[in-house]
């Protein structure tokens, strides 16, 4: 309570910038009962002291989301076939209960998501971000924010170094941490990739790994094809690291997931569904996933990729994860959609976007309303966390997404919908399918884009709306409005500095630190450690780096390390092992220390200062309804 | 020659300044020559373009210095002892045939140091790093040097990057590197300490560990004592590594090297002569050197501290060395002195100065003439490349050293005596002891000494003309003709970047790429990773850090890792192997690249670029001959 000569937003103001401001917390409270609506809608996480203050203004109640743990591949006591029927309207999945209901239009009581609400959410945020005193409400709380941590700092640092070094057992290296954004096709680093291509080279030259153009061929082939021998292949002639030549230029980025810039090694390598049945794709990453255990304290959340080229991808994809025995306590699998429309209607391959959507997530309902009829993928869901939108953000769409929108089906043209379409209609088929799943009581799924790495600030107000939590967020830098809003909602941001560093956004220049700093629900994580990492501990390298040139405190890299294993898709039970019992409850209460090595003064400054926030939003519309009733 | 357009120091300067440049080449020249003459006497190196330069102003020959490889810890075979007289006179050993020649005051014609020129040569430098001409000249070659390798940079970087590519089977990873600075002391991590620690203590609880008071006691009562159960020990409260609170604060960090604060950790497990006879240190290291050898490509040169206490260290460090065998392929051994002369003094330990020195190096000269009278410390030596002078250089010293200062046996007031007095002391006795050890054949020794970290530029100077190569040099950053000098004469620097940015600098603003650029010949060190690293491998977070942050090439890096080779204590045949034949060679036809992975493009920019440097200065000074021959 050292603060409390601070903690009055009024201080300096005049009468004008005074209704400015209480007009502005109006405005902001109403945004965060919008992302309340969407999160409880998709089964997202919403922060518990957020949902109180929105309660306190409307008096209600609040309830939590536990997420009950699941087993391994079991294909015993699969829950019973329903035979719902199944329709897409609008891109959007319909549940039916029979055909007869189908064809008399009367879906299942499920929440169905309202486009021309979804479009007037939009706009109410957008209008804010825009607005002038909002703005300068929001900046303002966000530098106050800033001067108080600063603060804290000063007083309280060697009282929370004090406390960590009294918990017995527990420091930085003993916490959990979770990578939570790394794709699965550049999990390893480069060195683990050019020793393994050099193992299979020198154990299995003579078998047959890739048939193309009718033709199979041998690893010894491909290799005399290309004109190289593994035994001289070297990282250089790798060539997967980003280097200075990929800095703001993705398109080069991309093309560095073909080992020595041959499409072949790709195939063979790094990709589920080939010639080998991805036999050596598993194979590395059951070797990534093989140190993650030996670390013990380091987990995953590798992203695997559903492209909705062909209604297929999930039943293979599927029967590749269990033959291959993927499953690994310290991993959790999240599903990633490339937003590449425009390259599948090229080539003729969907004839709208409607059937992008359609391959993507029909196959999702037909497994959980008929697990029996389509055992591999329900037992593959089980261990699917979340899904994850995934392209090049600086790419320019000439298209505004409004209601007036053509639907899915009608999006025939070439080119690629919108970077807020893409999200809207995976939200939304997400959120129905988390409904569907949650009345037969299996997992639910996070919607957990990557948002905000380049290009327009309103794919960070789509997210807002949409997603459970987001990777990358860098673009917060430039709305202190929305920045304000991710803050109050608590919207976790799986953060990678060294990829930025890489493509977008030079290290010095990260917000990680200042977004830590106001009370941003921050973690780190290494994005592709094949392409930008060095070392064999890719995250450790994160964290070193972070810690070094931030000069972060331990308790700086613990907290980043809890707020990892909050946003992960770890189940309840696993975070509750991991961050203490009553991890669900606020501030210290809900933090055990002696798991994660958290200062208890650090978890009181963020609730109080949390609190403190939320309560002049919620106070100021209650005064002005005082005001209001009185005059 | 794509830069030939550049090459003229000339353009754009009027008569005035021509010949101010004149002068300043003259001067600069002389510098050269000064450092040279005092790495002849000691058998350091020189580099060889530099030294073809000073010939053909003088039309004199130049000849290398290889070093011959030495064998384990055999004890046979030893050479004769030649039974010489030695006398320490004005802090400096004096070598003679027997007593009689000691009475008579006839040394062996050995190249003794001279105070008085050694004060003349030091003036003359610390004059012209004052001149405003010369500080001109440098300062403009040294911009012109940026410029030129940025030119070259955006010209050859992927002309580089395609000759790395082509080379089989070696990149980044399997080019030697040299850990060319770390103290013993600390070249395990944190997280290896505190592991060694808990496993000595599961082992070893009942072992007498310690000796305190006449009083002995177990590991058990150790930490009984202390009141903490090894079992909950932690990183944080081991509480060794370096935060926030070190910067600029050298005397805390100096604390950091007591686990737990309690110097009873410090004496059981990082002191070579304890009450265990120093095993707990020697299995650390030893551990540390398995990693090293594991990993097949990285040395280290860590440091052990002899003190100048007592006659007999050099004796107990020998012994311990050789009982513990500590002799490893990757390591070689650096001895420091730390400069702390007023301590001892104060608790009248030594009644002078000279008494350290004497204690410091009548046991190698003993040792070098008489090997079978102390074996063990001449086995020792063998391993032993070089000497290392270490503390604190912010303390600031009131005393200016001059000709007129007081002699060591003088200097008997309790003030420490400032860096240049301990520099060169220990430089002269090393010089006469490698002159000495060269006439036995036997290894000879550099002086590298810490230079550079903080305090006054004029540390620099003095490790011109007296070290083979120094650790840290940031302060080159304050003065242009020094880092010109150093430029010209390729002195290696030994670079710590994430120590200073614990330290005395951040890391953006560590000079360390700049100087890379130029052509200064730097390696990457790490110093204390007990102290600074996160990772278990400490040498590969500090190059990856450097990669990362400043986007450093893979040309770069590599450049970076063979200079650590080259400015190490590794044997000329070590050098041949990781280097190539030819290292000794000039430019291009030095490198191998299949060893160095270093681009013979930047071989030949970095050798035609030194040599034009070099060649103004020559062509400067012989125009001027001819001018004056023809007034």
């Amino acid at each position: 309570h050292i603060f409390v000569a601070f903690e009055n937003k009024f201080f300096g103001l005049n009468l004008d910038e005074f209704e400015d401001y209480e007009q502005a917390a109006k405005t902001l409270l109403t945004a965060l009962f919008i992302r309340e609506k969407y999160s409880r809608l998709a089964y997202h996480c919403f922060p518990r002291t957020t949902a109180k203050f929105l309660r306190s203004a409307n008096n209600e109640k609040w309830k939590i989301c536990p997420v009950p743990s699941e087993g391994p591949y079991s294909m015993e006591d699969l829950p019973q076939n329903l035979n719902y029927s199944l329709r897409m309207k609008d891109g959007i999945i319909y549940v039916y209960d029979n055909e007869d209901a189908l064809k008399q239009d009367q879906p299942r009581s499920l929440p169905y998501p309202d486009l021309e609400t979804f479009a007037i959410d939009m706009s109410h945020v957008l209008a804010m971000i825009a607005d002038g005193p909002t703005k300068t409400y929001c900046h303002r709380r966000l530098n106050f924010l800033m001067s108080k941590f600063h603060l804290h700092e000063m007083l309280n640092e060697m009282a929370e170094l004090k406390e960590l070094k009294s918990v017995p057992h527990r420091d930085f290296y003993n916490v959990r941490k979770v990578d939570t954004h790394i794709h699965a096709a550049a999990c390893m680093n480069q060195k683990h990739l050019l020793k393994f291509i050099k193992d299979t080279y020198k154990t299995e030259a003579d078998r047959v790994v890739l048939e193309k153009g009718g033709k199979k061929f041998t690893l010894k082939q491909v290799f005399d094809n290309l004109k190289m021998d593994p035994y001289d292949l070297t990282v250089d002639s790798l060539d997967v690291h980003a280097g200075r030549q990929t800095f703001h230029r993705f398109d080069k980025f991309n093309s560095k997931y073909n080992p020595v810039g041959a499409s072949e090694l790709r195939e063979i390598y790094i990709k589920s569904d080939n010639y080998i049945n991805g036999e050596y794709f598993a194979r590395l990453i059951k070797e990534v996933a093989h140190d993650l255990e030996e670390s013990k304290y380091q987990h995953a959340e590798p992203r695997l990729s559903i492209y909705g080229r062909a209604t297929e991808e999930w039943d293979n994809l599927s029967k590749w994860f269990i033959k291959q025995k993927l499953h690994s306590p310290n991993m959790r699998w999240i599903i990633q959609v490339p937003r590449i429309y425009d390259i599948f209607r090229s080539k003729k391959i969907v004839p709208n976007f409607a059937k992008i959507l359609e391959n993507i997530f029909l196959p999702l309902f037909q497994a959980t309303i008929n697990p029996q009829k389509h055992k591999e993928t329900h037992v593959f869901l089980k261990h699917v966390t979340g899904f994850d939108s995934v392209d090049d953000e600086s790419k320019h769409s000439d298209h505004i997404f409004t209601y007036k929108s053509p639907k899915p089906e009608e999006w025939t043209m070439e080119e690629n919908p919108p970077y807020t379409y893409y999200l809207f209609h995976m939200y939304a088929n997400i959120m129905v399918l988390n409904n569907l799943r949650k009345e037969r009581g299996l997992n639910t799924f996070q919607f957990r884009p990557h948002c905000g790495e380049a290009g327009s600030i309103t794919h960070l107000v789509s997210a807002f709306l949409t997603a459970d939590n987001i990777s990358h967020g860098l673009n917060l830098k430039k709305s202190p409005v929305l920045q304000y809003l991710y803050y109050l909602t608590q919207v976790p941001i799986a953060m990678s500095p060294l990829s930025n560093n890489s493509l977008f956004l030079e290290y010095s220049k990260n917000p990680l630190r200042e977004f830590l700093q106001k009370g941003l629900c921050v973690s780190l994580s290494t994005d592709d450690p094949l392409q930008f990492h060095y070392t064999k501990e890719a995250l450790m390298e994160e964290y070193a780096i972070a810690a070094q040139l931030w000069k972060l405190s331990t308790c700086d890299v613990c907290e980043i390390a809890r707020n990892s294993v909050l946003q992960s898709g770890l189940s309840h039970q696993e975070k509750k092992h991991f961050l203490g019992e009553n991890y669900l409850q606020d501030g210290p209460e809900g933090n055990d220390i002696r798991r994660t090595n958290v200062a208890q003064i650090r978890m009181a400054y963020r609730h109080e200062t949390l609190c403190n926030e939320l309560s002049f939003l919620v106070d100021a519309v209650k005064s002005e309804a005082v005001a209001e009733k009185a005059s």
